[in-house]
């Protein structure tokens, strides 16, 4: 069987969410040489974009801005992008758009999947994207799903911080350290130009969230002071060969 | 600072239990040279030795057979073994039981702890050593605890498979090869001879954990059909540079 | 900006369940002057009508006596009412429905909201409203919805006491005094009359949770022996300037 | 009104579901005469037919031979079969397949229902098929509801154990000894021949949790050493007339 | 070995307790003949006996009248009383008192067990006599547990009804039909003669929980208008031959 | 019945609890003219002072500092403290400080309670004085209770945020508007000398909470872009007369 290669498949409900709760893994990933692909389910033209909105600009355009801030703060991650274009406000997760999804499972082939939890009281679309993330990574494993490509295996699932997270049963059970991948991340934030406020309150999370886990890093002496960190929490049971 | 070793510290309530639940997890961190230690909390001489109180055996006698049996069992794993014989049946975590505890922690600097989960309906003892476990690993990190030592680093925390599980609000959120260390792991179990329907209960369960590891396992592809497991819970979030 | 006016919105799954559930809550608002919308979502002439059934009635007919018993008891309470005629048993949350919902908030711009519980053994219609609701909600709020009217405010949401609450995971998180709403909560109630035995059991109902509010109600001395009360949970934290 | 005589009513996403996870309770219930009911909502054609896959063979080929192997199956056990034919991978609970389940109820009176827990990570395919099952058992009650037959009671529902239970949420809340109906249960799994593996995998789940049993079975003696059991939750309250 | 005749052991943490919470469980059994005996683990002198207190009188007098009252309400029950006399408010879980729980078990031998939830903010004393309870039931098990008397069996526990269901994560997993038992309880709640406001509130709540009992009996026609029910949790999973 | 003046009770583990995590709360309460009273059940001499004693202090050295640092914090929020000089690390909830906590109830008279979560993985003291406030409460209200003063009312608990809340199960079910109050907090978390990096890691807390405090507060419109917030959780059901 062919070797797998180290690919991360990121499913993100809108334009933006990649960004502010992913941006240091995915810089993380890249910076060790790995493949990372961002599905962007839809543009979140309707539901976060209320600059534009106000400043009275189309459907469309709109719709272009935020791809275009996407994409590079994509490319500031090093990560490519594909567009499901799926609409949002609602976000509604249909047996075509499943059917979408399933095939960039067998395309990308992916090894580490993350996505939105699954609840959210603030914005029903996070979930509905989480559920189809997780629900065509299911049929990708089939042999007799009909979509181009070889059956999936069962790679592991990551779920990111939400933007209220005790609001949305989030617990942080992974502490990935991004201190390194910090400032890839801030650029790509820095992308976002109509979300200034979000630039800090992201960067002040990534240092509480450093906190934490130098406060459970054990033995591991010698992290900085400025140790960056993002929390995840996993979707299913961590295979390994050793305890640490 | 000093470098701190792999050290495995195991808080196992009874003189038996460390064998069935941490077995594999033992063996396999001993082969890779690191130095695991158990801590008997008792010798199990009132709740777990029921065939020789029905031989008629008296207490001091039975509490030397329990000691025997781990020490044992603990060679087969490669472990050092601590014997507190705290009392079982009921097992009650007092001032000075927590204290010996935290002088564990501090002589044995554990970079990993393994107890039991803090929810077990069929035998309290349990629930009550995980307590004093915690606790003392608290106590040991605090300068200002009076007792030899340096104050510890916060070594993660494992919750081993109770024998009931889902009635322990027990859910494997780690998933452990113990393929290779299988064997010792029989060995040592096979030192508990009055408990021999125990042998292939926790053989069947291994391989149990292993299907289920294997569905888990993503695209590590080649695991053998007979791969075994432990499954275990973490008590803190994970540390970690990479997802994977 | 102007003035928001206080306004409570109360969606309904069928044309009953607002009464039984939140005519204390109803009645209390406009009897201090607010203003009080109730949505039933449908009319409850499939599953909440049998003895129209067993008497032989028509479809149209029984949705016509239910939306009239609505109107009656909605009158009682000093509220208005909205029948989306939806359709029950089941309630299907169709987008259509849901964009009939968002129109209703942007239209009634409230500031609370009321609804059902979000799991529910004994009838699925009440947590598809429930969803229903609390998205339209959301969506109202977005600048980017397309319906007529301004982006709504994050009005609270509480979820009233469903008839078997433990089976619901109800917990009352808010109980609020209805003491002197009661009365035109019970004339409300007696305008159902096809389920009379329903008068006394939320009368009882009415009185129990009566009995735990003055357990709850600290030093407030003095409520009276006969003290009423219904119970709600939150769905969104309580925002206050004072711990009382 | 007539009497109801005893009939099990097994609502199973797939063709091989109900053999694994409920032959014990089927057998056991037909060997003391009573009818038993499965309904098959899809053949498991796409995802738990991978052998067929990987021989060849085409669509209506693979459903023909899981048709087959469920039909002997069910007759090993004593039950009845009902194939819905809904198509899985994904199985999609729509409106008329809801009706159609409506209409087994209504025909077949069940007084015990048994179907698959409400979370499953590993296959949306399940919760899918229970949810159908739960709301369309509500929906026969209803007088109103338009279908033949008269309205249903309340059975009971159980939901049986999943593959990995408890990444399912699921605890064991029964056990249901099933050591008389085994050698049935170990014929209906032979009768799926492509998965040899799973025979003595759920034949080893069943020793396993009959050694809960006899550990929960309080004084209930002389059970026999190799006593077999499955496992289920209740969806609602137990109601009786005694404890025991 | 004997034959184990039915016996219902109830520790309740003060003299009324089994009163409003499980009489109707307690009538019911010695209704069939069997034994029941109640354990007062105190007799509620501080705690449940405001009355008494506001008129003045001293402590040994008002635990005369509190076991008084509970002998006449065991009496009118048809049951047996042991009284422990350990204090209340706090009630305090020693070592001891562990020690006389183990020494009724071992010499009532009880086939089934009742006792309060592990969770009640109203009142710690009764979950440190839940924990006393379930513990002692543990170390009655244990052939080395040094008390006289034969090892216990496993009996079922079940946890009765606290006064605040919900603020106890209290959850009816059985309802138990304790109609034609009601005249008793009603007998034996009239025996506490400083309450008379609680026989109304507990008479309701059977009303209320005989409802549930009836929308969750399944196809048991006939049940009367007037059923009154008891709500229990179960402890250990159920053991059983059929689903019905 | 005498009236009971508006009187805010914190019971706080160690010297310095109550400054991170309720400084804003008891600032706003004695800014409106309530009493506010702080109860030090340690002085965290052991567990929080590791920057005294690596600097060589002795214990009753340490014990002043801490007490010193207390008071002066509890000066600029215009509190009172009281210290019980329990010792911690660890706190032991004895029969007898159960029974100073009693007394200081029933001194104070408390209209609202301020305590520690009761679940913490990196602090056993602090649910263990939350135990403590919590039994010690009811014990108060008691008539029976032997302590002077009157029988305390039921006034309402507030658990506050813990350092990780998420790990400590904690969920924001009460923001609480501290914007006016934040001048305080700060000059009082400025007396805390050794722990100058708190000062910022609590105002960024405060600033984040803020910014949830606004996404909640419904139409409660012109709050200020530095809205600074607490969380806290609540451990009874809130008492009102209106949904707002």
């Amino acid at each position: 069987m062919a070797t797998v290669s180290p690919t991360l498949l990121v499913v993100s409900a809108h334009a933006g969410d990649f960004v502010w709760r992913a941006g240091g893994a995915i810089a993380s990933a890249t910076a060790r040489g790995e493949r990372a692909v961002v599905v962007c389910v839809s543009y979140g033209e309707r539901g976060e974009s209320a600059k534009a909105w106000r400043e009275g600009k189309g459907l469309e355009e709109i719709k272009a801005i935020r791809r275009d801030e996407a994409e590079r703060a994509a490319a500031a991650l090093g990560a490519e992008t594909r567009f499901l274009d799926a609409g949002d406000y609602p976000l509604i997760g249909t047996r075509e758009l499943l059917d979408q999804l399933v095939r960039v499972y067998r395309e990308v082939v992916p090894t580490v999947v993350l996505t939105h939890t699954l609840h959210d009281p603030y914005n029903e679309d996070h979930p509905e994207a989480a559920r189809l993330a997780l629900r065509a990574r299911v049929l990708a494993q089939a042999i007799g799903y009909d979509a181009p490509g070889e059956p999936l295996g069962a790679p592991p699932v990551y779920l990111f911080e939400p933007h209220q997270p005790e609001q949305c049963d989030f617990k942080p059970e992974v502490l990935l350290d991004i201190t390194d991948a910090f400032d890839a991340k801030r650029r790509a934030m820095e992308q976002m130009g109509a979300q200034q406020h979000m630039w800090d309150y992201y960067t002040d999370l990534a240092t509480r969230r450093g906190v934490q886990l130098k406060r459970n890093a054990g033995p591991n002496l010698g992290l900085p002071t400025e140790t960056k960190a993002e929390a995840f929490m996993r979707y299913y049971p961590q295979v390994t060969d050793r305890l640490e």
